[in-house]
């Protein structure tokens, strides 16, 4: 079985079969498909937002980069979390689409960064005129990439600090659903009532092929970035022509609450592989499984065994290896999906105890 | 109707079909999925070329614009004709994504660049030394905006003057398909042999949700360019990380030759309708219908007949207005997709006839 | 004697005694020095705007790249002349600095762009969403590459053009002063009052070692406009820590109407060569000569003599030869400086007539 | 007094008369003048590369930017100190000019970077394929930030970390005489007998108006980087008209050895300084004080004495205050220029003592 990452997983059939629905007779191109209009109005009930601007592209990194570079000039810096997908994971996706802003690197337990050390870093920055890059905006990742989750009230926390320099705030909800349902919050009140002025808003590694929505929660407090972010993602080569295919996606996760449902059997997956580490002789975890990502450590032995069993997972850092020591704590990061079932974490529980 | 473009159609039952098939189990993200291997052993095959680097994305202005991103340095000039794609409808991408590249518009009939234009243009530039951009690449598009094919005959002439300068060539083929059954030849025939180094191979306008190859057929010759491709792809947030949903549409394509089938279609209803202009009084073709696309002027009246019957097309240049004499000829682009029936084609004339 | 350009000339007397003035204690760094203190106040009266901002660098190519930058973003169309400096002369600098923005070429008699052509080529730009790039910017250059001036109201005639579309004017002035003492009108004719919003004021043709001032008319016109210019001239590397001399330089320029006889001498040597030109047989001027510049064909044998004695010029376009025949017209391009005596003129002359 | 900076300081005498002499007639512009010859050929000489390539430009975040966007690739990381100019003080210019690099901070003691934090941040970069930026060169800085002094073995440590990887060498000197006369070698030792591939040599801090040689060592040995350097300096804008001024302000410099003179004044000056200060009453030096600058802690009382009598200095970091306990330590960077007389550091010290 495979825990190397939630975007190995196959996607459930309702997606499927609403691409099928979709593939029904002509439907105008980039954007001005029909489904793009239920999916515009689904998205602002959902997240209690009339006004908001949506907009589709295919990957996380081009949801992230784009919103970041309509929010953040090149002589911006963009606060952010050391371990921020952003930073570590998109090959300067974020200097490459804003023409060279900075990323600011705070740091925080389990990924998420502490207000003291966010606004240390802001107050840091951008204070000898011309001379270093100016205070731009804050990105956030919920859930975090050590699979903490960000409550509202400590996105508000952060926010509240970008807020006291009129600095934008972005989340990168990669892993958004799963984020929600752990905190068990409204969307509205993990967002836009936390602060939040523009979210990635995951469903790639949710169950859907590859689309992500880019939420605006409101366009007229800034302006001229909605039609920004429309000529970016043109220029960017994201603006989709059979876009309908995204609509499509977007709607069947939506429908019913089928990204809700998804989400909580990730968790509970991830929950339940938490759970049953505590019986593992010499594991522990790294980060709070708050998720569905689990990071834990232990013994290179039981590592061996999951390996040998085809069971697959990163060694996070990947720096370590399987030879050496047979007790010697190796830590791992596993990562449930919607397809995670009961049974597949307790075969690797097994596994691990030997 | 639908005439407006080929990007309205929907796609082929088949593809939806490798989807589900490729809907199984686990599959390792970002391009090292199973199907992919098959996917560059096909087209490796396809195109005669067993060491070409192959790689998806997932929109035609991703493709292009890596592609000549990969090839031409900022300070480059990039030969293309004044219509490409690449000019006019990318909103800048090619110059977004090479940090500020120049394109050089080239003249010549029915969006063809004529070589003797092009080795003027060519002639005329980087001669002073570092005061002006310098000789960067040349980028062709076969089929070409105005529905004309470039022969393997006409390209080679093209990559002739570009070589003679050593100037890589990248072949823009959004409408490959379309522009190979016109030609008669093989793929080989109408690229690498003929001088083209990098090829945007279209999927998209041909049948599929939104799948591009680009394939660099000699890595060998250019040493670090397919490397730098993925750079440049991850960077951009052009790789997919459920790459494997991108394979099998491209996987679907290729098999039993589908492609060649969807273009046959699509060229036929085109040849379809230019044939039966002849018989709308006042109509003329403005370009040859060599591919899917057919451009041709007739009666206002004519137009106001067919957008009443609710046919869906762009007139061409949009300039033009349906307010005005009956009798005036306007232009109109009318697009034929693999979709689009002879019945279809055959009403739309009799609506044009009156 | 040297005509190839008037950046071959040395500098007059009364700039390196400035340099001199300026060269006592300490003076406060990067723009803060006293002396840019009083070139802003002087650069105000001159220009009747008093509230201008007024910036210093020391190449054209950064006053201009810098500007437009300011003013056009990476996915607009910057209109200007198809032989403009910033399209042929600075390797792509605007391009650079834009992040990408495309200039769209502009024809029209002796470099001076007409007003249809202007009007036309704005319209036919930014017109289908986002698929091109966006109405941007205008940037005429006075006096012309090709030596020609626009009159004030051949300025305000163009940018008329462009406020209806409610684009930013820039003039590249590198020859500034030369186009005002031949137009025999005021700085602020000239300019803003023509409907211009930023100047690029050149005084390094001029007579200067290497100052350009660029020249914000009405900051408040344009919120955040002036504070973005500061952040682009640093981070190009274009803000001087000693920054005392290009004061200096610019001050001595100004003093007693240093700049406007420096261009009157220049301009008189010019229309000096050009009206002698008439008795060389076999000549003809090729564009006017409104400024400090000839642009004249005449036989090779002429050509011969006038290398042979060791006068410096080019041959324009560049690919002509010197190898031919004797009789055949050749076009060159005769810069006249400052420091073009006129003895120099009538010597250059003299060889001319053979 | 002024301790603010050493680019508050005047020119020596020699430099505003060389460029008087260099003030005669016709000189080829862009580089080509005849004493640019001349000053390749004595740096040459001075660092033993008689290969070398060597350009002028006129600020060192125009030197440091083009070299490492000449080095760095968009998507590569540039190893440098977190208290680096290119990262602190240069408002994201290497970013911009790369292309959107990322530098990755490493630490060290007085500014100085350890060889093994470098080993550890290029160990732990570009390890996971595309994912993130790609280890691309090492920029130290000599003398450092904090006014230490990397002798040439040091130097050596760290190039030999960066060319384990491949990875080429930046030296930033902007202060680079005042290091080469601290730690008394040659310049070839302190640079590319050390492992340096590309340095930045400062004028305008020791003494000239506004000059900085790049120095490519050995252009065989990188294919293609010599002219890339040419377009990036053109394309910056940074590529001077009338070349020989600064071509005269180096060869100053060179004359006579003076660039080692003033730089001999400026450390003695502080070395004056931070001896004298052993005697101020609570004072201590934060740093070592081996070039011309001098960090030191000394108390808030002795600072407002300072204030009072008029000299200039920052208090480093800037986020302290004037106002507070008296006895409270406050610590402020003095910088010594040529032009700092010991009578000038020896009233300071009086002040400070009190």
């Amino acid at each position: 079985m495979n825990f190397a990452s939630d975007n190995t997983a196959p996607v459930p059939a309702e997606v499927l079969a609403m691409l099928g629905r979709a593939n029904q007779g002509a439907a105008a191109a980039y954007g001005a498909d029909a489904l793009m209009e239920q999916v515009t109005a689904r998205i602002r009930d959902l997240f209690e937002a009339p006004k908001a601007a949506v907009y589709l592209v295919a990957t996380g990194t081009a949801a992230n980069a784009l919103s970041i570079a309509t929010f953040c000039p090149p002589w911006g810096a963009v606060f952010c979390h050391r371990d921020a997908h952003v930073e570590a994971d998109e090959c300067g996706a974020p200097e490459f689409f804003t023409g060279g802003a900075k990323l600011k690197l705070v740091d925080g337990d389990h990924a998420r960064m502490s207000p003291a050390a966010l606004a240390a870093a802001i107050a840091a920055t951008g204070n000898v005129g011309v001379h270093n890059v100016q205070k731009g905006m804050l990105s956030l990742t919920n859930a975090t990439e050590a699979g903490a989750v960000y409550t509202p009230a400590q996105v508000a926390g952060l926010a509240a600090v970008a807020r006291a320099h009129d600095l934008p705030c972005h989340m990168d909800g990669a892993r958004f659903a799963n984020a929600l349902v752990a905190a068990g919050c409204t969307p509205a009140e993990m967002t836009w009532k936390a602060g939040i002025d523009i979210l990635s808003f995951g469903g790639t590694k949710n169950g859907l092929l590859g689309v992500e929505a880019v939420v605006l929660f409101d366009p007229a407090r800034w302006p001229g970035k909605a039609w920004e972010f429309e000529l970016r993602r043109k220029r960017g080569g994201h603006l989709f022509s059979k876009h309908r295919y995204l609509s499509a996606q977007m709607l069947a996760y939506l429908e019913d609450g089928l990204w809700l449902r998804l989400a909580r059997q990730a968790n509970a997956a991830a929950a339940r592989l938490a759970a049953g580490l505590a019986h593992v002789e010499g594991a522990r975890l790294v980060h709070p499984a708050e998720a569905n990502m689990v990071f834990a450590a232990f013994p290179r032995a039981a590592h061996r065994r999951a390996r040998d069993a085809g069971y697959a997972y990163y060694l996070w850092p990947f720096d370590q290896s399987l030879e050496g020591a047979e007790d010697e704590a190796l830590s791992a990061r596993l990562v449930c999906s919607w397809n995670t079932a009961d049974a597949d974490v307790d075969s690797l529980l097994s596994v691990l105890r030997g």
